[in-house]
């Protein structure tokens, strides 16, 4: 058994033969995987042997099955083609994760134009505190968590219907200058409370009983937009654009301290009674 | 050579084997094939022995190479668990998309809360002309096409920059009550005008001197919320969220008559000097 406890540790793989990887992941007690480490350790895994230069642009995965924290997660990976890769993570030989990553070299491009929105610039992480639990939770990662309002899982507990929110975050510690490496930070943060988002949009709770609601992340997508700090605070919008059927599409941006996009996010989520 | 002229045969595929199918594709006299036709293929032999009820919720591809029209495509699924396909398409035993896909049965779920802003509803489809050479281009496809305002394309190639886009659409021909089948159109349809979006956001053209910029779509990804149907007017509301670093993130909603989002698109597209 192996626990985290530095942030590069997160999506460190065992080689273990050609496009054959082995990670390991925990968070606390937890007895499951927690969905971004799984998605980070895939892109790690897509993402080795990377020509120089060369970095992640994007990420689309499925959720297969719900991973045990105590057993090893094996990692194969297929070349598409010199940009493309597909990666199916196992467990006991069944399927948990797959995951398709494009990667690209740096090019001559056109000028940065638009990103929408900036978050307000007169707020900045520091003037708030997370809530007890999200502080407690963040204490099992090697991330500092600050969030700007009520967060979706306090809501989603007290009944109170929410439309989004918004947290930074940044790495406990300095990384090296590897784009995969921030890749892999921001890709396992951005899966943290898409749930919870999705159902406070209901008013519900995200971490309760679960023999009333079935919630489960289906799905996980990243668009790497500009290179980014994750060692530096990185702004994540986080909404429910969407729910019907049965299911929502939680939507993601995560925005730098000069308010520029780096990356968005899409997750949908099972949302069943 | 095989030219489509009915909807359904769009996406209609011969069996080759197990898991393997065979589909042709054509637009006019376009020497490549259609990134929509091809996913929507793939996507049909994704749900192909499909359970009865069961339909697709989700897609995500990725274009890997660009596809002759002169050439069939050969699709082999992967079987992931009963829910979760993955998918190759191969012209001449090289890929050219790969395209993950999850499908789901009806169950309990929560009531539809929410999707966002509906359409204008003092704008209906037949208020507007399409654009002649859209009208044009409509015409080798079986569907209906009608512009709310000034195409993408059209901004493009004058220069102007454009913030999205607006535009009905519905086929030609009524189609079989299956889910598998409408969710085939809406790809198919999917797949229309998000370069020349991301392309009229900087101003410039998508149709024209190809020396010049390197414009082309890196991948695609559909979420269906509610079952819709193609046989009627769908609104396909389109913008261009972010462009950085050679790359733009597309956008797209698809709404019923009634105002409800019926899926959410993602395209990234490749926009390089």
């Amino acid at each position: 058994m192996w626990t985290p406890t530095a942030v590069l540790d997160l999506w460190r793989l065992e080689p273990v033969g050609p496009d054959h990887h082995r990670g390991w992941g925990r968070i606390g007690n937890l007895p499951r995987l927690f969905g971004g480490q799984v998605a980070a350790q895939a892109l790690a895994a897509a993402g080795a042997d990377l020509p120089p230069g060369w970095g992640p642009i994007s990420l689309q995965a499925y959720f297969v099955r719900e991973g045990r924290a105590e057993e090893p997660v094996e990692y194969r990976v297929l070349r598409v083609d010199e940009a493309v890769r597909r990666v199916t993570a196992r467990q006991s030989d069944r399927p948990i994760l797959i995951l398709d990553a494009r990667f690209d070299a740096d090019g001559a491009v056109l000028p940065s134009v638009h990103g929408g929105e900036p978050p307000d610039p007169a707020w900045r992480p520091g003037d708030e505190d997370g809530a007890a639990f999200l502080v407690e939770q963040a204490r099992r990662m090697p991330f500092e968590l600050r969030f700007a309002s009520l967060p979706s899982r306090i809501a989603g507990l007290r009944g109170e219907v929410l439309d989004g929110q918004r947290f930074w975050f940044r790495a406990a510690e300095r990384l090296p200058d590897s784009l995969l490496t921030h890749a892999c930070a921001l890709t396992y943060i951005s899966d943290l409370f898409l749930v919870s988002v999705a159902l406070a949009r209901h008013g519900l709770p995200g971490d309760r009983p679960r023999a009333e609601i079935q919630a489960a992340s289906l799905d996980h997508a990243v668009w790497f937009h500009r290179p980014a700090r994750a060692d530096d605070w990185v702004c994540y919008e986080q909404a429910s654009t969407t729910s019907a059927g049965g299911r929502g599409l939680s939507t993601g941006r995560l925005l730098d301290l000069a308010g520029a996009v780096v990356a968005t996010v899409r997750q949908e989520v099972l949302l069943r009674t």
